[in-house]
């Protein structure tokens, strides 16, 4: 078994990203309540991760939305960034949000639509390169509404088309990550709804696409670890989104509906070492923090994952193979159980002893005073929806 | 069997009802894509209604929500209906808008939301007053987030208070419908998530509180005519709240989705005679046209109603009575199927034009130069999100 | 905040039955393997269930299913019990055994076949009287695979008929358990589907029939401590069925698939005082051990009860309930969360010490040679499907 | 648009395969009731597959079941299907019926068992080849029922292992399926759950393998004909299992839940021309008829995919890619919706009359006498369960 030490080190070395989308207001549907916490650029964004990062230690970059982190000087966003000790992790072209969209971007039956949502994945692609980010990271909201709608394999040829002309525009260093989602915005089709849609297209396009994992977006009853599992056997999982769900697309706080899910993917991960630095695979939140207040979810967020990651860096993976291979069901399923059921709170809060921090990040965030410091900066926002 | 003069006779009487919601702007959380055509103000959405009216012929009454539909005189809102040949239906309170109501209106925890929150649906009340409505259509978005957000009895208790209060305000010729939903904007808990727990309130209450079943509001696999037929046996289905819908609460067009489940809904109506005048049972429109054109949507919702109707009506019920006695199954089930697969557009035409309007209301629309005539007269909306 | 003695001196008194079927072969509709060990009459089976009671302290009862274990002399099988320190706990009938009941049990359309399950409902009765069980668990696999093959009203009407006749013959001191189950044998429709069907039943008859859950028997999504909640608060919650499923009723072990959810259930039945003696709330356990040792596996359930409502049990009620008050959203989530993260192994180690039995059960069957006993013995079984 | 002929034309060569399986009893896990009609052995099996043929006239294949179909000579049984007009179409291995199978066959951890499990795929090469069998169709019951019971990526390796021996060992002319399944009788992983392994596995095997798509075997709100649309584009979609179901893997007759989208399958299958001769894509029906009789309801479900398939017929092709080109969303799904309103027994009807039998499959069926003479002939049937 490992030892504690070893645990510590692994731990420390953890990257997980926050997505500058969760500092600032979202919503439902039926309403986007202001928070007067929330960031209302993208320099604000940068800052609350920052925040976020020097109280957990392990959340040293920032993911950013475009149109709604567009500024007009890259260089300076990043050089914000580094002043705060974050870098800009992966950028994420938004081809939603224009009167255009209604029918589709990429898929879009106009060419006209897909030339200029082809264009918004070039852009992402340039700002990746100025501000140094590793990863164009697509998702796309084309879909369906009505069967006959559209054309399901027109669309997907003309999906194959905006991948591969993006894929071309990427330099060495940048690679590509395509998400799937069930449903929402489209309620017929989405034209990448699952892992294999996904993955036929990052097969098609070459080894720098791979596939991005949200923890929100399956139908009920999928077995999320085993598409990860599947994905690391096959060399192409490219990293997480991660949030939870009770229902849809909930994307609540990571953890927050069901832990021993989130610990049973992590332990896939960490089974073949994929939690490590140098990993192809990404940790990345993706949240929406409706009601609650964004930052603490945000650090909350982040230490659920810590802990899922604490509890699967501690499964005798000795033991669980002795028993995996004597086929004692019970015993197997008791290693990883013994694991789970491991109290690793007080461990993590050594180990942010011994980095510097404080042991407990969301009781250090309330005595910070950042909520209410910000609250007043920040009451004048006139922010409406999504990125605003 | 029925005659087919029956069957039609039946038909011209049926009465379903569009809400004022539809023909304005509605979205996704993502987007709100805007319809040069969308009404405007509660004065527009009833000229669209009557339109939808003129051209189906079932249609002569419109539901409103509080507060999109408020004006400062009811009175004049109910003649301009009445002038249009409508009358005004189900008035549903609107209490999700508000930023006090983040964490829940009736059930909220603070006594001073709650009482807010039901001065409002008082006021509904008096509205239906004003208007000669029968009906006050309840749907609380009031939910929960996260375990242990809040105590879950508690809210029951405080919604039980509101309801109570709201009950005894209602005056003879008023009822109150109380609807369910699975999920959202609530992502752990909905308040009243279920027809379990409508029926337990509506029964605390008395008889005039009946559950409300919108056909989008389940968990995935929920048998919805089951419910239906279990709450016309005690008597408690109110009305519902028609729209389709593939995963979620898509509220696509009824009948889009799964029109022999619209179908089997509409036999088990029929059976009891619950689609005739002076039934119990109201049938309203509940959808969101987020890309399609909002008047014709409404029209083909309308028809499609309309046709599952026409095929229940077409149930050979004493060849059913008869297979269902002897236990054959296949015979049972094949006299459902043969009246599901019957054609019945004819039918509804040769209607149509005895009703003296256009056999095609579709083509009718096409041809009326409305869509045209709108989209220059409101092209000015500055309506945002929902009720804009 | 409870103290750690109070704590143990609450789960000390926990009382959870286990079901004589589990310790017999069950399997799917594909294949049921035989286990050696498998218990081959209900003596054996009670036999089984007193070694689980031995070994965990907390399983003093022994649920039974009639006609598997219907003997000749039911006081004999009372003695059996009550000398090996057990009770017979719930009496359940089991009408889909046979022939006749293709098509339904008390929801049969022919009244003949109603006549001999409602006898069999009566002759159960008998038998909970003839044992001094204090209830009679109904559960009814009634339900129809095709819409149309049978009418759903007059079914609920027939239902209602046989409870009502079963109602009225139980003694004082006997009550009855109704529970509902979504799907499966009946593919489209289930006689009672849901908590809704069961508790207007239930309303119907009288304060003596309650609900009862089965925590696998829901639509995917839903919300089972919300129906707790609702039910407790009603005082119509009978008792629990409890395993575990990722998918449909899949029987698994329970706390296997989701710790965290029947953790947030027994922190509602905790909430409210239920789980202690005297309580009307019944604790049984109800799965398959399709590939798992049986013994072992009801013994590994027992604890997952016990560790979840000792985690319940940690709660901290007064923060809780200030930070509800407060609306305190991510607070509120925080204390629940805190006691669910909380090893509470030690705890129960600790408290099985106290109650002279070894620390860990699991280890103590191990050591104890039951299996290979028992196996040895039972080697000649020639039971077949389940029950058998 | 197509005109009436033409769609007779296609329509008469439609070929639809009966399973041997439906011919015989199954059931639930909780009760095989016995049909005294069910054919008793591969020889009757295949003579009511044969009158199914009779009665629709595109039914002229049967697939077996190894070993539930195994016979001492396949030359005997083959010249038996010929001499009924029929020839015998996809060879199933069945390894999940035997003890060594508890825990997976040839994803089992033992060697041993893996290898007997391979050895039944090798000889269910051989007897394809021996009838004369295009294909070898294969589905997995492997999958574990608990988190760590075994490890999901060896699991792949071993699958892996056992196809490409399997794959390297099938002659010139034979093809291998690959059947996926999200759960059952797996129930927490299963080892092929979903169409994106099974794609991923037949990529590494080569162009003989390829997906086949149960109807029934994917998680709620998943859209079956994306995938089929998908996998057209691919060129890898091997045939299907037709069924339905509103629950899980219910295995009710095809079309029974839901006819609307048993034709926008059909509608993708007829858009490539996927239904004609020739086509690489496999019609097969899979279904359990558990309560009812079990040749009509084979004639039934032949024609509700013959029924399906005349609809796709109808659809107007150039109008449905006009609307879609113009983003005419309403105008796209109405050509969809007006293919299916149409009734097309009319037609069916007709095409019978040219092909020489009777217009009424069913009611000839009834006139037939043949339900009569085999429950005479084969009451003294002792088969207990599937294949029995």
């Amino acid at each position: 078994m490992t030892s504690k030490n070893e645990i510590k080190q692994e731990l420390r070395q953890q990257w997980i990203e926050t997505p500058s989308w969760a500092y600032g207001n979202t919503g439902t549907r039926f309403k986007v309540y202001r928070n007067p916490a929330a960031a209302r650029d993208p320099y604000e964004k940068i800052e609350d991760a920052a925040l976020v990062h020097r109280l957990t230690g392990v959340a040293p970059s920032v993911a950013l939305h475009i149109p709604w982190d567009r500024v007009d000087d890259y260089a300076t966003l990043s050089k914000h960034a580094a002043e705060l000790g974050m870098r800009i992790g992966a950028i994420n072209p938004n081809i939603f949000q224009e009167d255009e969209y209604r029918l589709g971007s990429v898929c879009h039956p106009d060419p006209k639509v897909r030339r200029k949502a082809t264009d918004h994945l070039l852009e992402c692609v340039d700002i990746a390169v100025a501000v140094g980010s590793p990863t164009v990271s697509l998702w796309f909201a084309d879909g369906t509404n009505y069967p006959g709608q559209d054309d399901i394999r027109a669309r997907q040829d003309r999906l194959a088309e905006a991948l591969r002309e993006t894929y071309a525009a990427m330099p060495d260093g940048v690679g590509m990550l395509l998400e799937y989602k069930l449903f929402e915005p489209g309620f017929y089709t989405m034209d990448v709804p699952d892992w294999g849609t996904s993955l036929s297209h990052c097969l098609a396009l070459g080894p720098k696409a791979n596939v991005l994992v949200d923890t929100g977006h399956h139908a009920p009853g999928t077995n999320i670890e085993f598409i990860v599992a599947c994905l690391l056997r096959l060399g192409r999982l490219g990293g997480f989104h991660f949030n939870s769900r009770f229902y849809a697309d909930d994307d609540l706080l990571v953890g927050a509906a069901d832990p021993y899910q989130l610990f049973r993917i992590l332990s896939e991960i960490v089974a073949v070492g994929a939690h490590r630095p140098g990993s192809a695979v990404a940790f990345m939140l993706d949240q929406c923090h409706n009601i609650e207040d964004k930052v603490p979810a945000e650090i909350r967020s982040v230490m659920n994952v810590q802990e899922a990651t604490a509890k699967a860096l501690l499964v005798d993976r000795e033991a669980l193979k002795a028993a995996q291979q004597e086929g004692d069901v019970m015993g197997a399923n008791g290693v990883l159980v013994d694991a789970f059921s491991t109290d690793v709170r007080p461990l993590l809060a050594e180990l942010r002893e011994e980095m510097g921090i404080d042991p407990d990040p969301i009781g250090a965030y309330a005595r910070s005073g950042h909520a209410e410091r910000v609250r007043a900066e920040r009451a004048g926002s006139t922010g409406v929806g999504w990125g605003g």
